[in-house]
C-alpha cells in the first residue's frame, strides 16, 4: 500500500474522524483509524462505544501507487499529520505491520494495530430517508439537546425524542427539571417515525456539521441512524424504550405573560448568579413581578452578599404579581439559544411549570420547573 | 464612604490587582482587596505570602463625596464589577459592614471583610533605585524565569539570580539541567548589587508590564524588591542564601559549531517528541552530526514508532560528527526565547552542556545538559 495526498486535505478529514475515537478504551482496536486505500480513493473509519465516522476521500492530490488496508493508531497518527512540513505526505505500508510517514525531510515510522481486531461497522444507507437543510438540522440540535440528562438513572432521557409525521420534524429533550421542543418543516412528505437519539451523539454531530446550505440526510434504522454529510457517514445507536409523553407537561393558560429584552434579562440573572450559594449549578435566583409592572431579579448567598436587578418589560404586561424561583443555569441555558431579541415568558402559577417563547423562533418552546423556597 | 467611577477604569485596574489575591488562604483576610477612598484618588492593596500590588488610581471620571476605607472580597468584586451595565459605578459604604453596589439597574450588596485582620504592608521607595525600559525588562524575564526550578529541595534554585554592576543588570536562572543567561546595558550606571528574585513573582510581573517604551523602577531592599510601574506598586519577597557560582558550569571551547534555522529546527524537534516515552516531561530526543554535515533529530517509542528528522543547518558546520541526547521540552522552550531566525548551537563534548546562542540576542546564552543514553 503506498500513496501520496495534500496534508491539509488529509488533516481536516482525521480531525473530523477523530471524533469518534476511543481514547479510553478496553478495546485497543478502537484507538485505532482504519484506513482503506482503494483505487481512486481513501475510506477512513473510527468507532467508540455510542458513534461510528466513515469518510470517503477523494481528491485531485490524492496519487495511490497500490492499494491495502491498515489499523493507525488515531491519535498518533493525527498528531503527526498535524505538525508535518510541505504541502505533500506520502504513505507507505511495508511487509512489516509499519506505517511510513514521510513529507518534506520527515520520514516517521508508526506501529500499526491489528486490523484483524477491528469491529465489522456497516454504514448502510437506506433507500428511505429524510432530508434537511443542514442549518436548520443544526440549529434544532442546539435548541434541544442541551436540556437531556446526564446522569444515567434513567438513560432514556439522554436522548432527544425525534418524531416526523407528514412535513414535520418534532424534536423534544428533557432531563425532567426543564424541557425543549423545536419543530421544522420538511422539504417533503414522510412516513410517520419516531426515534430517541443519545444527546451526547448528537452533539459530536453538530461539530461535524457547517453553517451552510447543504443537506444532511437522515437514515433511520431500527436501532440505529445514520447522517450522511457531503462524504461523511455519521452512525449512531439508538435509545431503546418508550419515551415519556411530554405534551401533557406543558401548561396550556397562561395567567401572567412578560415579554422581555432577551439581553436585559441575560445580563441581570447573570450578575444574580454570581451571589448565590456554593453550589453553582443548583444557583437559584428569585423572579417577582411587582405591581408597578417591574420585575424584581434577586439572589442572596448569606455569607456573601445579595443582588437585586430591576429589569423593564418591553410591552405592557399581561396578568398580576407572581414570585418564583429556578436555576439559573437552567434558565441562562434556555434563553441563550433563542434567535430573537425578545422573549416571552409565560407563568401558570408560582409551583408550576413556566415556558419561554420567541416570535422569531417560530414553533420552539422551552419549560422550566421552578424550584420551591420558603 | 462613597464614590462613583467609570466602570472600565475600575475592572482595568481591579483584574492588575487580582495577580496578588490570595484564593487559598490559611488566612481569609488575603481573599480580600483593601480599598482606600482618599481625597482625590483610591488606593487599591492586594498581597498573598509572595507578593503584594499596590494601585493609586487617579481618574478623571473619579468622584469622591466621602472617604473611608474597607476590605472588599476580591473575587466577588471583580467578578461582578466585570458583570455590570452601564458606563458608571456608585460605591457606598453604609454604617454596617455593608458595600453597596449600584450601576444601571443593578443594586448589589457585598459582605465586607475585617479590615483590622488586614496585615501592615508597607510599599518604601527607595532613593536610589534602578530604572530600565519595560520593554527590554519584559524580554529578560521572558529569557530567563522560566529556567528556574519549580521543586523546593534546593529553594535558592526557584528564583532568578539578579547582578547589578556599573551600567550592566545580569540575570541567572537555572534549574541544575539548564540554565539560562541574560545581560542587558543600563542607561546609567549603579553601585554593585545582586539580589534573587523568585521566579513565580516575575513571572507575575510580566503579566502587568505592558510591551511598551515606559519604564520600570527597581527599588532593591534587604529582603524585597518594589518594582514601580506607572501607577502600580508591585512588591515581592527575595529569596535568602548564596546563589551558586554559575560561570563555571558554561564550557569554554566547542570544537563543534552548528548554525540552524530557528524554525525548521523548532519544528522537527517538535514532530520529534510526539513519538517518545510517555512521561512526555522527559521526553528525549537524539541529535546526531553526521559526517556528511547534515543533522539527524531522531526519536523512539518502541511500542508507538519512530521519528527521523533531517535538518540542514545553514552555514558551513565547523567540527566533526557528534551524537548527544536531550530532553526536548528543555530544548523547545530555550529555542523559543530567541529573537534570532537562526541560531548556533555549540557542543564541547557528547556528555557535556551544551549552548544556544543568536546573533540578535545579545548577551544571551542558553545552556542544556545532555541526558546520557545507551
Amino acid at each position: 500500500m503506498r500513496f501520496e495526498i495534500n496534508k491539509d486535505k488529509l488533516l481536516y478529514h482525521l480531525i473530523v474522524a477523530q471524533k469518534a475515537l476511543s481514547t479510553k478504551t478496553p478495546n485497543p482496536a478502537l484507538q485505532g483509524m482504519r484506513l482503506e486505500v482503494l483505487e481512486d480513493h481513501l475510506v477512513i473509519t473510527t468507532s467508540n462505544a455510542d458513534i461510528s465516522i466513515q469518510i470517503k476521500l477523494e481528491d485531485q492530490s490524492l496519487a495511490i501507487e497500490s492499494t491495502g488496508s491498515m489499523l493507525i493508531p488515531g491519535k498518533y497518527f493525527t498528531d503527526i499529520i498535524r505538525k508535518l512540513d510541505g504541502q505533500t505526505v506520502t504513505l507507505t505500508q511495508g511487509d512489516d505491520s509499519l506505517l511510513r510517514i514521510e513529507a518534506d525531510h520527515s520520514d516517521i515510522t508508526l506501529n500499526l494495530l491489528e486490523l484483524d481486531d477491528y469491529p465489522n461497522l456497516v454504514f448502510t444507507e437506506k433507500e428511505q430517508f429524510v432530508k434537511i437543510n443542514v442549518r436548520t438540522f443544526k440549529t434544532l440540535i442546539r435548541q434541544t439537546a442541551f436540556s437531556t440528562s446526564t446522569i444515567e438513572n434513567r438513560p432514556i432521557l439522554t436522548g432527544v425524542h425525534v418524531k416526523i409525521d407528514g412535513n414535520r420534524l418534532a424534536a423534544v429533550a428533557t432531563d425532567s427539571y426543564r424541557l425543549s421542543q423545536k419543530a421544522i418543516e420538511l422539504e417533503s412528505d414522510y412516513e410517520a417515525m419516531q426515534a430517541i437519539i443519545p444527546g451526547k451523539s448528537l452533539e459530536e454531530l453538530v461539530k461535524i456539521l457547517e453553517h451552510n446550505q447543504d443537506h444532511v440526510e437522515i437514515h433511520f434504522d431500527q436501532s440505529r441512524v445514520l447522517f450522511k454529510y457531503r462524504n461523511i457517514l455519521f452512525l449512531s445507536r439508538l435509545l431503546e424504550g418508550n419515551y415519556p409523553e411530554t405534551s401533557k407537561l406543558i401548561p396550556k393558560d397562561f395567567p401572567v405573560r412578560i415579554k422581555f429584552n432577551k439581553e436585559a434579562l441575560l445580563t441581570a440573572i447573570e450578575r444574580a448568579s454570581l451571589l448565590t450559594t456554593r453550589d453553582s449549578h443548583n444557583a437559584v435566583v428569585k423572579m417577582a413581578l411587582r405591581s408597578d409592572d417591574t420585575v424584581e431579579i434577586t439572589s442572596n448567598a448569606p455569607e456573601i452578599g445579595r443582588v437585586l436587578e430591576e429589569v423593564y418589560p418591553v410591552d405592557e404586561v399581561e396578568g398580576s404579581p407572581i414570585r418564583i424561583a429556578f436555576s439559573s443555569r437552567y434558565f441562562l441555558e434556555a434563553l441563550k439559544v433563542f434567535a430573537s431579541s425578545e422573549v416571552t415568558i409565560s407563568f401558570t402559577g408560582e409551583v408550576r411549570p413556566f415556558i419561554m417563547t420567541g416570535e422569531y423562533d417560530e414553533d420552539m418552546l422551552q419549560l422550566i420547573l421552578p424550584v420551591k423556597t420558603d
